[in-house]
């Protein structure tokens, strides 16, 4: 069976194809500037070159067409037909509260996520664009939907509301919900066969370190909170997303600024964050390249950035009275050496030693980095989020059919 | 030498009056409803018994001259002449980042209060008020300033700054200040004579549980971290406030419920943390009680109650990278074992032990209440706003007279 992976945005859509028999990917890309004036589709095949095709596209109908068109071209395709998309599975960011799996696409599923558009206004039209996209390019194609928060539906109530009146729960589903659900199952997993263990017996602290940034703890396998909170700009100090403040500074702020609520908005989620602090960028390998060469504000934005995910690894150590794996993925938690161990230098006290050595291995494979002694199992686990979703299309889609 | 303590209120001050040759309290008492049609003096000298006094008090002048008129009356007096009064020592809930520790009032400390009117909109103008009541009435006595926020000056920036564009610390003064000041640096200091150690070898978490309540980090001795902010709302649930919440709820409530600033402000302050949840009371004491009557509502706040207090000790935990002396203090830390036992049992992996028996027993004495075995040592220690405000007031006029 070959699954098609979609994650649709705005203004973009990325894809992967996967032959489930061995979870190869067959080609990947991604399709930039839809609805603009010059659209870039990058198509990479495996084993081919890559294609770059800059074109005109107006919609999402049109990107999911462009993509078949690679899919299934003479040169550059991997398969002979569309007719060999057997299933397709989308990315969607917001479940809400009714999601705590992932579903076959019915009318009633999309109707559901459309009364989430709300919670996600610049996430949830898009994907809804995407499967509408391929209704019209592969009308008789099952479609799956993963949930970027249906992994935090565990989470208790004392880890999910707010203290605020009840009222704003009732009436508009204010509570966390979390993110980056389905990475932070997927290197859960990962690391549990890695130390040959059960996930049940596991107190796991997940970092999942990118351009967005959340920390899960994961009790019994499943989720028990997680910084992300009823929107992604919660928690932890991100590239560009202030996380964490004093929420009156957004009314102190807005009164003195006279900012509108999008102002505000924007500000929290654009140009806070490491870009605020160092001055220099958003991106963490530049943040502490500048921090080598001596600069003062991106040395302090990088020790704010570990301050924050080392309070949040106790924090969860502490919701869940105790740690015994602490997990790195993402961009930044798979690539920076120099991040990990900034985090992890200063919670010894947790019974975490880090390996030098092995920590400054670059690989794609998940290990270990921290000692043999080491009471914490400190991992690295490249995450993969489109896997996890053709995985779940693949057996949402094989059951159906039995 | 005496001292005169005085807390003032918008429309309320108390006081206190201290001996400091053996630091007892001569008398103390509060003055309530100023400026209202009713206001009430109530005067507990020590050894005599409580004096009630109903009388339209319109101004704090007026509010300070009953208090001397008190302090010294012929039968529930316990100086002979205001003359007795050798020096005056206000609470400051805001100094800024100017005032690193308690001052004399001089014409520039009175400016610099002024200036931060705007950080602190509630209590500061309060407090000038107090300070002009005592100008007013002992012109000759000498007058020191103590900051709630003072103990918190010692926190790095990458405690203090917030991940938001630098330009609102620069233009106006947005950062953590963190308050409860006095209490927590009280506390630490009567906890390390209590364990007969040197503050700078002791990693602490000191937590102010009262109606307000706040964590402090305190290494070596000084302020590291606090769960306070800019303000007193951000950190712990509170008894009406939220403490931390998803900074995008503020703009999202204000658009979808058409709140003003100023009513968000007082949602998040007023009618929000444990009366919101529980629905009950905003008082622990209640909140207990109906838990153990079977309420629902009043079980699932007290639960996110401890477990923000359990995930702010681990946070600070791992920003001192350990944790050696763990304080309880204020109205609800002092008095509720229930509370304390939910806290501690839920962080045995720090190497906390609770000895059950020491946790039941009242008092007003600081005691420890961990085992002899506990590598964590746990302490109740009752806290003195007014006797630190006393002594620092008393130590300034001393070295001014030198």
């Amino acid at each position: 069976m070959k699954v098609l992976v979609i994650n649709a945005g705005s203004s973009s859509l990325k894809y992967q194809l996967y032959n489930m028999t061995d979870e190869s990917v067959l080609a990947s890309g991604r399709v930039e500037r839809i609805g603009m004036d010059s659209s870039i589709v990058t198509h990479e095949p495996t084993g081919k070159p890559e294609v770059r095709d800059v074109s005109e596209i107006l919609d999402h109908v049109t990107a999911v067409k462009r993509v078949i068109d690679m899919l299934t071209h003479d040169e550059h395709g991997v398969i002979s037909s569309m007719d060999e998309i057997d299933a397709v599975g989308h990315r969607i960011v917001h479940g809400g509260e009714v999601f705590k799996n992932s579903v076959l696409v019915t009318a009633e599923v999309k109707n559901e996520i459309k009364r989430l558009f709300d919670l996600a206004p610049l996430h949830n039209p898009a994907h809804m664009m995407g499967i509408t996209a391929v209704d019209n390019n592969l009308p008789n194609v099952p479609q799956a939907v993963v949930f970027d928060t249906a992994f935090h539906q565990t989470m208790p109530a004392s880890s999910y509301l707010y203290p605020i009146p009840k009222v704003l729960y009732r009436r508009h589903k204010i509570r966390r919900y979390g993110f980056h659900g389905t990475s932070h199952a997927y290197v859960s997993d990962v690391a549990a066969s890695y130390l040959k263990k059960p996930l049940n017996e596991l107190k796991m602290v997940t970092c999942h370190i990118g351009n967005g940034a959340s920390v899960t703890a994961i009790l019994d396998g499943k989720s028990y909170d997680t910084s992300m909170g009823m929107t992604p700009l919660e928690g932890l100090m991100m590239g560009t997303r202030s996380g964490d403040i004093d929420p009156a500074i957004v009314p102190f702020v807005m009164g003195k600024e006279e900012l509108t609520l999008s102002e505000v908005n924007s500000m929290l989620n654009k140009h806070s964050g490491m870009m605020a602090i160092s001055g220099v960028s958003s991106d963490m390998r530049e943040v502490i390249d500048a921090m080598n060469e001596g600069d003062e504000n991106a040395k302090l934005a990088f020790d704010m950035y570990v301050y924050r995910v080392r309070k949040y690894i106790g924090a969860y150590a502490a919701a869940m009275n105790g740690i015994d794996t602490l997990i790195f993925t993402a961009g930044v938690g798979e690539n920076s050496s120099v991040l990990r161990e900034a985090v992890c230098k200063g919670i010894t006290f947790l019974g975490i030693e880090l390996d030098d050595e092995k920590n400054a291995i670059r690989s794609k494979e998940a290990r270990e980095i921290s000692t043999a002694a080491s009471r914490v199992k400190v991992l690295v686990v490249p995450t993969n989020e489109e896997l996890l979703i053709a995985r779940d299309t693949f057996e949402l889609v094989q059951n159906a059919s039995k």
